[in-house]
């Protein structure tokens, strides 16, 4: 069996990368970062648990990234630069393809978004995997929560609800069966998700509020109005659906791509004024974005149709009520 | 059954501080902070597991304050200033007692030392505590792990082994009966144990390195040696061995003092030309030190009793071995 200090320098340690930002990483009571002066630290912390958030079993190269994935999403909805993270694991037994793997695909994304672990804890116990990430962002220009004014446009980043597919197809729910093609993309959609960091930070001093979609787009967008003290209202007819879904009934589709979960594009809203704006940073970050609604001074959530009918909200994902 | 957003809104939000240093809290895809501009960041994330770090049915008052308190002992360690924390909570359920509980321990830690939870999630899971901490420190000011040189002294603050003393009664090892006053102070050290925040504060540009006492001195001041690059020699019979401790067996002293765990004391070095300014640092943050031994430059801890005999060392505890 590999002791706590084994397993850390054999499977998660590196070289400090160079630039200076790191001072001092995994080894000490505390890593130490500089951030550039002025800024503001943007904080984050995820936690999934095996059985809750993922299968038993799941690949852990998958696992690896995705835990990071969805802490990076955190910081691409506020529009900040990754600086680094802390990683707490605790793990049944120190298996080597399980590590080798889970630290594989949990570096390969750090690197991609330069943001290193620069710390964290291991322990034994039932696998739980806790990750604290840190942005710096100059001082106003965070994409907060609370942001949207009445006018505003509502968008929302690449495709949603080939996560909650590729779930339904791992539960063994009832759907039309995929072809190998909509099966890859799916499962990559639930598995992989890629943290939308690029958009964020071209969204800044554009976007007016902004969140990541993880519960679902009327779940994650009913916080927005409600910090925002405003309404709004979503054609579910303009959603962009993922394409693995598009082959669905259309009752699942509009299901799924409003409350599927699991999504991790940013959910964002926009003076009309800024359409252009939009969609130039958007196509800086190599995103598609859809315009699906408006905000208003009435609170609540209202979805229509392209017809204009009212359609009732679908349930969103709570973890304590799920 | 709460919501995760009821759950969290009921028992942990809080106004934001005044002071400004917490630009936004509890609430969006990130929390903000704003440090002192030019100051370093010291990040430390520790996890506790139920069943592995504390036994099921542990007081939740004193799990919410240990929790944060070994997280803190490790900016003390740093001597960095407490800037906030984050908390991720798996939990079977929500307990409002429990919640109540835990969430009163840990925040009036928080309120202590003006570091505010800024940010986290919960889950339903195994029981299990993921916090990780951050604090701020002038570039050059940290007390790291890798600063010992030979000739120093090395100290260690407060008195050790009555947490392990506590951890004997609550698994019924067979030990010499406490009275009901060493039975408080020893349940004491190990439920709330005290993070020496102002004696880190104090050892600044006065100590050459430091470490928190988790595991135990001896498997501590090896990492202390291995990553200064030199040895080290301690005198058994100098060790502050903890009141309630004082009336077991010398073995069970000698053994508990040296690798009993969770004694969250600070071990440092420091140039014997500064033992003034040590032991005024210490006044100066209301806590007793006492000199242990010396660094030297051959590899390895050597334990030496009071007589010159040499003494073996216990095993250290280690997650991944015991």
């Amino acid at each position: 069996m590999l002791s706590e200090f084994d397993l850390i320098s054999h499977y998660f340690l590196r070289p400090d990368p160079a630039g200076g930002r790191v001072v001092l990483g995994i080894g000490d009571d505390c890593a130490l970062l500089q951030p550039q002066p002025g800024m503001q630290l943007a904080v984050s912390s995820d936690m999934l648990v095996e059985g809750r958030h993922f299968f038993a079993g799941t690949d852990p190269v998958g696992l690896g990234h995705k835990s990071l994935a969805v802490n990076l999403s955190d910081l691409a909805a506020m529009g900040a630069v990754p600086l680094g993270f802390t990683l707490a694991l605790a793990l049944p037994d120190a298996d080597p393809d399980w590590l080798a793997g889970f630290s594989a695909g949990l570096l390969a994304l750090a690197d991609r978004f330069d943001c290193p672990l620069v710390g964290g804890d291991t322990t034994r116990g039932p696998l739980t995997i806790a990750i604290t990430i840190f942005g710096q962002i100059a001082p106003g220009q965070a994409l907060r929560r609370d942001g949207a004014r009445p006018g505003d446009d509502i968008w929302v980043s690449g495709s949603l609800g080939d996560a909650r597919l590729a779930l339904a197809v791992l539960r063994g729910e009832t759907i039309t069966p995929l072809d190998p093609a909509q099966s890859i993309i799916a499962r990559d959609r639930l598995e992989r998700p890629q943290p939308r960091i690029a958009l964020g930070l071209a969204l800044r001093g554009i976007a007016s509020a902004a969140i990541d979609l993880s519960d679902g787009l009327t779940g994650d967008l009913g916080h927005v109005l409600a910090r925002s003290g405003c309404g709004g209202t979503v054609d579910v007819d303009a959603l962009p659906i993922g394409v693995a879904l598009r082959c669905q009934s259309l009752a699942m589709q509009r299901a799924w791509s409003l409350a599927g979960g699991d999504d991790y594009e940013l959910c964002f809203t926009a003076p009309a004024t800024a359409r252009a704006a939009v969609i130039h940073a958007a196509a800086s970050a190599s995103l598609q974005v859809t315009r699906i609604g408006s905000i208003n001074a009435e609170p609540g959530l209202h979805l229509r149709t392209a017809d204009g009918t009212d359609f009732a909200a679908p349930a969103s994902f709570d973890h304590f009520q799920a």
